[in-house]
């Protein structure tokens, strides 16, 4: 793939690891990330993020920030969504990932966050990549529903050139004709991703499958296929959440994925 | 569709007219809008505007921020080509639009262009909607190459939120798994769109077709189906533009193209 | 494009017209040809025929054999429906075109029709490719709905080498992830063939559109990019048809579109 | 879904194990089937034959017949090829799978091999699925590279209506504008297929990935989501291949997968 030089795994053979607060990111280790959609309540916020630690999760996420289609939907809590997620991080030890819409926030939320996330609506906003490169902060970039693994990579090359090799590459499913998935998970991303670059690679079964039984199969697709990692949306009551209640997993169903995980990361040698 | 207030045609019959500079565009009529992909150079930019206002070009493209997939390619004038286009826009008394591409450019961009330009790429960058939304000055809107007819008003209710109708919707190709071209027109969405809003559609035959021969037959199809103009890539020199030279019609080819469009409106009862 | 020997402009540079019981396609000329999706009677038939012969189509249309998603759906009248397509015949001087499904049916319908139409599902069914091709039948190809330019103008390569010519290239519509059109009319592949290829090409406006309002525009379109012509379905009833009414024009919505094509072909000098 | 009746979950709420030659495909079972895409040579499938055995594989693939997008392509050895699939059944004690791709061939190929399989390209060729539903065999049916599930659903209810159940689903991949693997593997449409019916449902990591390294990867996270099977190419010596050698597993990469795989199904209690 022409055009990549720093996040190309041609000219930097070793895996990128990328630790936060002690959580190590990248090369044979898997972390799961959860937690709910949009960060509602501070009730909310906690519920799920108690559950998710308590099954495993190591990162907590939970939005503030919310790209919607329609300006008529909610658009997140902001600063006070932010204020709760840094209280639930001290409380459970993870850190958490926060959604960046804007380049004039990004000072903002890299206050709070410890980990900024691009969506896959702005992996091709070329100024916010920059900015979030220059915090140094760990960046998770998802994939554009419609971008080619080469335009995601040249994506995070835009992040790295403003000298910031902390990234995390997210595949969230692809737009295709296909109608009974939210989106097409690219699983065969996984292994392409990871023989040409040295970026860690997480698999979302959330936004791809949009339907909760959907979640777990992928995850342990995402296992068995070599991710370094999962980010879910876990919910305690999806029934009342604001944002895509329909593919949040309960806490319990979220315990029992990360049993299944385990087991397949031992099974071949990466536990 | 739901979630479409203000652009929907059920809530506003009549079709919307936005006139720039005294240039209608809307209803029955039809505006070329031409020139060259990006301004490389005040000699570039002259030798197009001249050659397209003589072929009957009413609007003046060419842009002075790209956005591009590597970070390593050319990234446009800046400040120094909006310039430039302010000087052809006295020398040939023609209206001119130029692309934004960061909510923080938004100011500056207004101060110089007649049009703002939001690119396939940002189509879902909300900030930057908002942002040219309260500059109250017109907005051509890109649709996002993987967004569907409904998404592409819903990201023009974002600007009309802000209280702008000034909108000019730009269909400009959706990608697909046809490689024989560079995006996939899809043309069927200029009815689409028109029964469903009561903004001004204009078509863009020069990045879907992505080669020179395409456009004079994807602008007469865009004349014939009712959009209410084109958007054409001109260049004087195709062999050594910066960006997309592939795709750029030579002034000539432009001129003949014209007369083909002219005759179709004519024959239409639109001239 | 590879593999292409007989259908290929590069070794054959002139247009080939195939004519059919004195009906050219292919050159500068522009055929309508039109008729219901399906036959359903005798009645519905010759009502549809006459209103299409007075407005100017020049070959009928109408399925007796009908591939269907659901093998509970309506299968088409098969032999019975091939006779009332051979009286329509001889009644409104036009020939006819009908689908053909089954390699084992193709002399049955061959000894009926004056068209044999290898339908999208079938485009990569070679051994009906070659039965048809043997019989020296003019031969209509429909585009598979997600066949590449490349591979539909390679599954025109097997008709010729079996010896037959005749082929007709219909395009109409490819699979996207866009919903407001059954499929997404791909009208830059007919100038994208027509460079390609030295064989007609035809648009299909209803299958594309899949909706009634969406032909007429989609059909001005297809004529002024430089179609050979257009396959219309036409219906008397649209609300009583057995497939696809839905995307049926009334005979008077075809007699004023085929005012306004005549009028861009005149302006076009193609009349 | 609509349209479904014999082959939906909801009218038979318990999984269907098809059962060729003593093996048993379905419900928590997992069968590699695996062989050279096409059978060049009694040497080459013999030596491929030998190899998948030995390393697990418990059906054998090999194609007799091959549909080529260009007619001058290698088309397949046919009833020679048969017999050599025939002699390495006794030889191996492996049931075998052999594409058929016209009506009038299906005897033929019923009368030698266990499992029928229909390409991708004939998922909608009607006839054929009704041929092969009436021979009573086992059928593989194989998603149209740009069928949706529901659509492939009904073409398994084809089959299904000609009182034949023994039925397999074989996901291949989906066309998609991602160009660095031959087609998008859905697997969500493992556990999406396997909730809305009793079939089982087979992964082809070969077809789809189109690459030698992603193979093993693919085939891991079938195992792990849910499949009850993987169709592999396998070939001893790929670089001499006359078909698609570029995905072909090496008989030793072949048998280091089955080890995984192995794991992966104990660590999940399916062993």
């Amino acid at each position: 793939m022409q055009s990549l030089q720093l996040v190309s795994r041609e000219n930097h053979p070793e895996d990128t690891i990328v630790t936060v607060r002690g959580v190590a990111i990248g090369g044979d280790g898997f972390v799961a990330m959860a937690g709910p959609c949009a960060v509602e309540s501070r009730d909310q916020l906690f519920e799920s993020a108690e559950a998710v630690h308590k099954a495993g999760a190591r990162v907590l996420r939970g939005d503030a920030f919310k790209p919607r289609t329609s300006p008529y939907s909610f658009q997140g809590l902001k600063e006070e969504g932010l204020q709760i997620l840094a209280e639930a991080r001290e409380e459970f030890d993870m850190p958490f990932i926060a959604e960046v819409l804007d380049p004039r926030d990004v000072e903002l939320v890299a206050s709070y966050a410890d980990i900024l996330r691009i969506g896959t609506r702005n992996m091709s906003n070329y100024s916010l990549l920059q900015e979030v490169g220059k915090t140094g902060k760990a960046v998770q970039l998802k994939r554009g529903f419609t971008a080619t693994v080469e335009e995601w990579l040249a994506a995070a090359e835009y992040i790295a050139t403003e000298g910031n090799p902390n990234i995390l590459l997210v595949e969230r499913g692809i737009r295709t004709f296909e109608t009974s998935t939210r989106n097409t998970l690219d699983i065969a991303a996984v292994p392409v991703v990871r023989q040409a670059s040295h970026l860690p690679v997480i698999v979302d079964p959330s936004h791809s499958g949009g339907r909760r039984e959907l979640v777990a199969p992928l995850s342990r697709a995402a296992a068995a296929i070599g991710a370094n990692g999962i980010l879910v949306d876990v919910h305690p009551h999806p029934e009342d959440a604001k944002v895509d209640g329909a593919q949040a997993l309960l806490p319990d169903e979220f315990a029992e994925m990360m049993g299944d995980i385990g087991r397949i990361l031992e099974a071949l040698g990466r536990a």
